[in-house]
């Protein structure tokens, strides 16, 4: 189904570098717990984005594009239980 | 050379809330001038998988990729610009 190619070469190595400036605001977050910055609508609406790009990933037999939004919907998920466990402090 | 498909579609509008999601922080950063949070390797492994992602963008004619990671990098200039000069003063 998915073939690995020098293009998907590429775009794997912009996927471990894009993911990989991510993580550590994910990992601050988790530190500080200050969800303060971190607007609902604007995590719904990153959410339905990364969901979409998943999709289209798929669409387009793309491993690169699969693998990096899955690790950033993963962290989206983190950031909003982040939000929801402050938000009941 | 591109084609605009059922599946460019899904992509266009994900690449609207992800971009949509980000602009935000950039326009936070721009009132504020706090840059404090960004690192420059940071910044640097940003810049350069949102460059590669315009080169695989191009080489999967992805029109969707190519308007995403066109907007991301401006913005990721901007941020520097605010870092830097920022940091002379």
């Amino acid at each position: 189904m998915f073939q690995i190619d020098y293009i998907e070469i590429i775009g794997l190595i912009a996927a471990t570098c894009t993911t990989a400036a991510f993580l550590p605001q994910v990992y601050k977050t988790w530190k500080t717990k200050d969800v303060a910055g971190l607007s609902l609508p604007m995590v719904l609406m990153l959410f339905i984005g990364v969901a979409l790009w998943l999709l289209y990933g798929f669409l387009m037999k793309s491993i690169s594009i699969i693998i990096a939004n899955s690790i950033t919907i993963i962290s989206i998920f983190l950031l909003v239980y982040f939000k929801i466990k402050h938000h009941k402090k």
